[in-house]
């Protein structure tokens, strides 16, 4: 009877009281309040077409460039389409379709895989010959050596980062030192494994610079209060802030993580996307090496993803780490969490086997796979700095050049009646500004609140990712839009 | 220099003495040990074929069909390869090479991914059309209503399991009920999440039963320890058990969930495989509806997979839980984890949806579709029956029959001798017996202590999976096996 009586009076079974608090604790501004806002106002697009001043919504909060109507790599697009069914391969009419090197390369690749079984789980770390030929890739593109033995293959970079998270983080009183601002993957996957994210602050001043008298006071901020730091997150080229490291730069860094005794975690998912021609990616792996560091001087984790670069294939969830300087027995416990859950999906593996080894000069393919390319990047380039001078021509905007990555992250110098009025509406500022954006343009952008920035300024993240076609529409709206707000509530 | 030294001192920065100790807690037998031996057995082989007294591994440890041979379903690997290269569908050459059917069907898939890009994130939840193709299809097989808000798509079912751990442990005072012999996913979730696993045993006398009174009192005792036990796991068909539960001993599970205030975690990636005339599957939101329960009344999750059933797909990585039952602001807070990952991969969500809407009769493929269903289906019936036979047939081996599922889970009754042999060994006696059989034969089975099993009774999980060609040849080798050994250890 008591016991009944108790069970009536209680609440659900699952309440916000009840569910672990480090979910509760996690953010992901990227898909948060304003995206939802966005899709409803969407949805009531639909409904009734005229009843917003605006008729469609502009995404330009996500890198999600397929979405917004790039094409995918045709070369690429075959060969999964071979692999995901290799009954093809021995019919005479595949000619007609599919170019003769992806119909080779759909061979080699069935060839890697035990028994030709696209459908089987793989190893748990991914198909042994695949990994091979990412570390053919690496070790190209770095000019040191690199080893299939050492690849992670994993459904994107973000359960890769979850995997090193999990690893190294035991309490609150684990520390991982993150850039603010930072990609909130990095924030949200702490928070779920109960962390600390010790923040490190980029420079805006000198085109979001990473300094590293900044991290060494951070870290013995940190440990003053009795935090043991882990580990560095690096997000080269950078995200939201799109600078490219100089070689300089990440040699301080690398010495920094060896002498700290740190892991550096390497975010070099935008490797492909730079924009600027006095600059070049260097992945820090061979940055270590050249400066005469080995597997046993630093470990080092690099994150790729199938999802960025020119291929911008998100939907297929490819991504390796590679995973230098653990000893065996720690290797061993990442190999055992990877088992877990078995494998990572066999075309997102076939895929990033595929961005690490594209066609080559002499391949059927390479002529128009070089178009398709350079079509996108050059377009990707362009279309960075068209936003970047509008919004520079902008009152009380400045912007820092994307050098590489996928966005821009303009300040907004707002004026104290909008910061004002955000308080008023329950609020923070930039979020206000990106809600007012949104109702008045059907442009879609994350607040800078979401990835962090220096206390008192604000920001947005910007993509650079619709079609070219569309954006001076996009600069003209948003001209409008500022103006108007400026307008409103110019001190 | 003080600090120096300390530095040249000090460890490496990672060494299991400094990683997450749930990590390290974590255990997978599915592709633990014995299976890193037989990898290395292959290896030998490769190398030196005379080298052992079989010439090839039998892997016997993990479900994955489409490892040994079974072949992928014809209909929706055509429609997997149409999606993956969409410009096929507007070539006259694509009809002498797919049928029209499929053709039809990948036309009617872009049409719901928005802008056709199959290359794009998706809605965190997974593409709406194909969840909502999903719902139809859970409607049509429950005769109750579904919807595609409830489904979540997924990377295979393992990360919907991490999920529901993650948002509903918050610290080892919290409890999950598991099945004992359990799937070791579920014990390595909770071991990752730092819960406790409280156990419940299934009883083998009874053909692996699940029984009320035993969940009240592992309940009741889990309590008594301090324990807040969140959660109810019923695998069903069961793994690594193989038992089909029966419709009126679902319906007190659902009575128990209801009355303790329990989630219940549906495992029903087995619900097409079923082997006996006599059991049908029936999912547990059927059964609870079918009561007169409604969403209000009890938190309850469905898991399934395209990596099991007729399909075997492992290596697409599709599955989708539906989750009913929850507040909004706790779902709020699902979503909000699934967006931190941003989606499933594409095909795999493809995939989820074909599964639950396959051919229909009429189609253009329906008949070949029924061929290939229905030989691996029977197939996999007399498979498990002649293995089945052949474990019954031994000395001191029983075995339930598997009415479901793809494993067998025979109990070794291990003579005193062996078990003594064992410890000198250092192991435990059921992973010596697999360790033994491995090394004679090459069949890798998975020892009944990685699943748990009631202390002092040994087992073994061996899948039905071999080719049924090879299924004569396996059982020579493994009585071959096993009554040599009796006669080395009998008491």
């Amino acid at each position: 009877m008591a016991s009944a009586m108790v069970r009536a009076m209680s609440t659900a079974p699952v309440s916000l009281d009840t569910i672990n608090p480090k979910v509760l604790k996690c953010e992901y501004a990227v898909r948060g309040e304003i995206v939802t806002h966005a899709q409803n106002l969407q949805q009531e697009l639909q409904k009734n077409p005229e009843s917003l001043p605006f008729d469609e919504i502009l995404y330009c909060n996500i890198g999600n460039p397929q979405s917004l109507g790039q094409q995918p790599v045709t070369f690429f697009r075959e060969v999964l389409s071979l692999c995901d069914h290799p009954a093809l391969l021995d019919k005479s009419e595949t000619h007609a379709l599919y170019s003769s090197d992806a119909i080779e390369r759909a061979w080699q690749i069935l060839d890697k895989i035990p028994g030709r079984a696209t459908g089987a789980y793989s190893h748990s770390q991914g198909i042994k010959g695949l990994r091979d030929e990412i570390a053919a890739g690496i070790a190209a593109r770095d000019g040191f050596h690199a080893s299939g033995d050492n690849i992670f293959l994993t459904d994107g970079a973000s359960p890769a980062v979850h995997m090193m998270m999990q690893l190294l983080i035991r309490s609150e009183q684990d520390g991982i030192l993150c850039p603010i601002p930072q990609y909130p993957l990095y924030s949200a996957s702490i928070a779920l494994h109960g962390g600390s994210l010790v923040p490190y602050f980029l420079d805006e001043e000198t085109g979001w610079g990473l300094e590293v008298d900044e991290l060494k006071k951070q870290l013995e901020e940190a440990q003053s209060k009795g935090i043991t730091v882990r580990a560095l997150v690096v997000i080269n080229p950078g995200n939201p802030t799109g600078q490219v490291l100089a070689e300089e730069n990440q040699k301080k860094i690398v010495e920094f993580c060896k002498n700290e005794g740190l892991v550096l975690l390497a975010d070099e998912v935008y490797q492909e996307n730079i924009y600027v021609e006095d600059k070049q990616f260097h992945s820090f792996k061979k940055i270590a090496r050249s400066m005469g560091y080995t597997d046993d001087d630093l470990p080092l984790v690099s994150f790729q993803s199938v999802s960025k670069g020119y291929y911008g294939e998100c939907g297929k969830r490819g991504g390796y780490m590679e995973v230098t300087g653990f000893s065996a027995d720690v290797r061993e416990q990442i190999y055992k969490v990877a088992s877990v859950n078995l494998c990572s999906n066999v075309s997102g593996q076939i895929l990033a086997s595929l961005i690490m080894n594209p066609p080559k000069a002499g391949d059927e393919s390479y002529e128009s796979f070089m178009v398709e390319k350079d079509g996108i990047l050059s377009s990707l380039a362009r279309r960075a700095k068209a936003l970047e001078e509008a919004f520079n021509s902008l009152e009380g905007i400045t912007c820092n050049k994307a050098e590489g990555a996928m966005y821009l992250f303009p300040r907004i110098h707002l004026p104290q009646k909008a910061i004002g009025a955000a308080q008023a509406a329950g609020t923070v500022p930039d979020a206000y500004y990106a809600r007012r954006l949104l109702e008045a343009t059907g442009i879609v952008v994350v607040p800078g609140s979401g990835f962090g920035q220096v206390p008192g300024t604000w920001h947005f993240r910007c993509t650079i990712l619709p079609q070219e076609d569309k954006i001076p529409a996009i600069i003209s709206k948003f001209k409008e839009f500022h103006e108007k707000f400026m307008d409103e509530y110019r001190d």
